[in-house]
């Protein structure tokens, strides 16, 4: 499949390298043609990897991931451009961190919003799906290096999109999925982020993932 | 040991009930003495249960159990008395839950602040341990009951404090137990509240726990 990854972070090399060991067709965007990350990414991932603005990468996408940092999210997205994102599955996996009062972070939108919803707003066309965001990002693509068979949740409004984030997080080794709902209840896997820094913080440890026992 | 469970609540009634099956006596606090529920819970408790306002309970416990309704719990923790709570430890269990516009509820203080810390500004010589408010009150004295071995958070000032808290947790069933840090760390955990409702509307189930899988 032909797919958009936006960001050249380590979250975007990350999601985009394992895309491509699957056998997809990665384009990775940024903010102009050629930055210097994504021109890496393509050296390292051979044939299947490709770059440019993030309006070229979510033309050629027939799925999007956001992998851009949240602050920047909708700024990126509307460089992507409204109509290359309309009718497309949007795998948001960005999150609302604030680190201008330094660490730990607070979150920008919380509560009775989320960033989530704010991106489905900004975009009613596209199918947003939250997901993946309260793990790092090599827990994202290898569930297993949390040390065990840890849940995901998705939340979205279309199903036909959630049905195709599944398929990614079954790739990438998720085998327990809650479906929470709606595009509003990202309010809930958003909030997760300060106890996961917390996590961190006290266990020294980010190789962790979050299970519901059940 | 002599503990007080300040709230009438089904929440009140299960971690106090649970506190006399280890042998304990539990005096039940509410805003005015014989509250028909507190009354209720001394018959079915027998001879190490007692009740009284929130000032006679709060004075005879050597550990505050806080089981009202976040909303509730400052207030009734002035009425149970600064000097009834001074140098002890304050189990606080409550979330600042906000039903005002109905389900699911939003969160009266968060992101950058808690009802813990709030709790903790109000009564800077309590010590205040921020604990077990992520789960179901079944869940909490029985950990078990969500089929597995989950993670509890703890979160407070006092190292002493939530060692003692810690005691409670491994009697009702709590093996893994993570120390988050002070009770701002409680912002973290008092934000897990979103998910877990969003999480039982979706299966239907409340009996579950978050396993930090690492």
């Amino acid at each position: 499949m032909k797919i958009s990854v936006l960001g050249t972070g380590i979250v975007g090399h990350t999601i985009g390298s394992k895309l491509i060991e699957l056998g997809h067709q990665v384009c990775m965007g940024s903010r102009t043609a050629n930055h210097e990350k994504a021109v890496t990414f393509v050296k390292k991932n051979g044939s299947l990897a490709s770059q440019g603005t993030f309006a070229d990468s979510a033309a050629f996408g027939e799925v999007i991931f956001n992998c851009t940092k949240g602050e920047f999210a909708i700024a990126a997205l509307q460089m992507a451009g409204a109509i290359n994102l309309r009718g497309k599955t949007v795998i948001d996996i960005s999150n609302p961190l604030d680190f201008s009062k330094g660490m730990p972070p607070s979150l920008f939108v919380c509560n009775t919003d989320s960033l989530g919803e704010q991106i489905q707003r900004a975009f009613p066309d596209a199918h947003v799906v939250k997901t993946l965001n309260i793990v790092n990002c090599e827990v994202m693509v290898h569930a297993g290096k949390s040390g065990g068979d840890p849940t995901m949740f998705v939340s979205g409004n279309n199903a036909d999109a959630k049905k195709q984030a599944v398929t990614f997080l079954n790739a990438f080794g998720w085998n327990d999925i809650i479906d929470l709902g709606d595009i509003s209840t990202a309010r809930g896997t958003e909030q997760m982020l300060p106890v996961w820094v917390r996590t961190y913080l006290a266990t020294g440890n980010g190789y962790f993932a979050f299970k519901i026992v059940r």
